[in-house]
């Protein structure tokens, strides 16, 4: 299948069909349309034999509020310098999608490939991407992976089983968990990962201490200001996630408990701040930038180019700093 | 001055000027510097009739390690996006200059304009980027522009007084201040704000209260450790950077002072974590984002395109939240 055949059955010429490939704006969607679906009917793939790629990584994230986004941002930039890369940002603006006009963007810049953050991608994007040789990867610490996406994430389960056990250990029986939202992998996971810990330390888990909450410092709050509440409460809270440990550790500051005196706290993700908490938090560290570097390899510097897509977990490990204490008493 | 004459004199093709014009790496060093040093001595400048710019912001950290990164990108970007374009983002390394080779993926890039953050640039690479017509802007928190490179900073001075005042205002007589270290202006703008408040306030300033830190966690401690030792400690700390003021509230707590009841503490930038310490750090607003905005504004939509050099200074402000009281018995 040659472009100019493509060309032909399109009824343009084949410059056209070249503008359409390198997402130039100076074609009419009428056209860009009729030539994408030729290629897609064709299963057109560029080869390299043309001009190079532009030495450009492209990382879309689909907002960058999130905590995260530094961690990422650094471990791609790392694989990008040391390939002669540089990186472009794109903050796409949905979970589900880049906005229109992003793939006209990355086409027309002709990166060596592409870092989506927790986004999935349409599969007309997917095919875009393809037909033009741009390969493309997922950093996905959600643990919901497209199937035939490449994509990089870590171990959730491991983690929430880590922290847990780490609790029991220090004799902890009432230990409650503010686990992600309810619709993400990643929290069911973690969540999975306590349950089992605390199955094997041969503690019941009480269900009013199972929480779902969402990733953010408010809503650790409001689920540890109502956790502990009462003569009943826990004595060690697993907070799923590093912000939601902040918002516990502010509840435990006004309802006048010490950490880790009182209560032992530890959070998830290890992100920066974890560190410079008072006390700095107990956590399970989610290697972020690893996951990220991990992801910007597999484009730059794969170690089987022609490999089909491949899901890596890379794993969490628990880092022990002040937050948590043997349960008093005990 | 046309670019046949460049070529005629450097003894090259035009098409070799074109090359280095668009900083294209298939020309030797040698021509390379030959061709720069005749449009540096012709005063070359590129006019915009040729192929448009590309649409992209450059974003140049000296590190990404910084705390404020995050909140500089997001302000780049969101103007970038605004205005169609998307950004390119690169680690120079040093804090003195871009690494080598980074001005010639720039001239490659051809982007709208170039924003650095607490940068200075060498006297060639400014001038490689005025001959191309690519406009720069520094994002300069540290009070110290160029004086020739237009700038965004914020009032530093301003900051130091309106953090003082408050703590003043609050009847605390022995303040001590952490600021930054003792080469950066806008450690000493913020120590004469305090200066001045204090004055205003008819206190005197113990010069053991002054103290040079180093803006992170580290620093904040290890001055509050030793600020905090004795009967004559401060009832109040005015830390220079929220990553100091988490030092001093993790210095409060080993020492057994509760905040704000024993001590009252200030930080400076607001940058989100002070959001989410126990207690939440009164501190004083550092508008990044916004400084970033503008920067890039600057570049992409400035009010007068025309006008020369200059310096924009954003307000600062304080932001009361729960580190700081009425001292104890006042």
């Amino acid at each position: 299948m040659t472009l100019a055949a493509v060309a032909k059955e399109a009824g343009v010429s084949l410059p056209t069909v070249s503008k359409v490939l390198n997402g130039r704006s100076d074609v009419s969607p009428v056209t860009r349309a009729k030539v994408e679906q030729l290629l897609k009917v064709h299963g057109y793939r560029r080869r390299h034999h043309g001009a190079p790629p532009s030495p450009l990584v492209e990382l879309v994230f689909h907002e960058l509020d999130s905590i995260w986004a530094m961690e990422i941002i650094r471990g791609v930039e790392t694989v990008a310098k040391a390939n002669k890369a540089t990186v472009v940002l794109t903050e796409s603006g949905t979970r589900h999608a880049p906005a229109p006009g992003w793939i006209e963007g990355v086409l027309r810049r002709r990166p060596l490939g592409v870092v989506l953050v927790f986004s999935s991608l349409p599969e007309d994007v997917k095919r875009q991407l393809r037909s033009r040789s741009i390969p493309f990867v997922i950093i996905d610490p959600a643990g919901d992976p497209d199937p035939d996406v490449p994509s990089v994430g870590s171990a959730n389960w491991a983690g929430g089983l880590a922290a847990t056990r780490h609790l029991t250990g220090h004799r902890h029986e009432r230990v409650a968990i503010i686990t992600g939202p309810e619709d993400m992998l990643c929290s069911l996971a973690r969540l999975d990962g306590y349950r089992s810990a605390m199955a094997m330390a041969g503690l019941e888990t009480d269900p009013r201490l199972v929480r779902f909450g969402d990733f953010h410092v408010q809503g650790g709050f409001t689920h540890a200001m109502d956790l502990l509440d009462g003569p009943d409460r826990p004595t060690a809270i697993f907070a799923g996630s590093d912000l939601q440990a902040l918002g516990v550790l502010e509840a435990a500051r006004l309802k006048g408990l010490s950490v880790p005196e009182d209560l032992s706290v530890v959070g998830y993700d290890d992100v920066p701040l974890a560190q410079w908490s008072s006390p700095p938090l107990t956590t399970v560290h989610q290697p972020l930038r690893h996951m990220a570097e991990e992801a910007a390899r597999m484009l730059l510097a794969p170690d089987d180019p022609g490999k089909a897509a491949q899901r890596i977990e890379l794993a969490t490990r628990l880092v022990v700093r002040q937050s948590t204490a043997r349960r008093r008493g005990a």
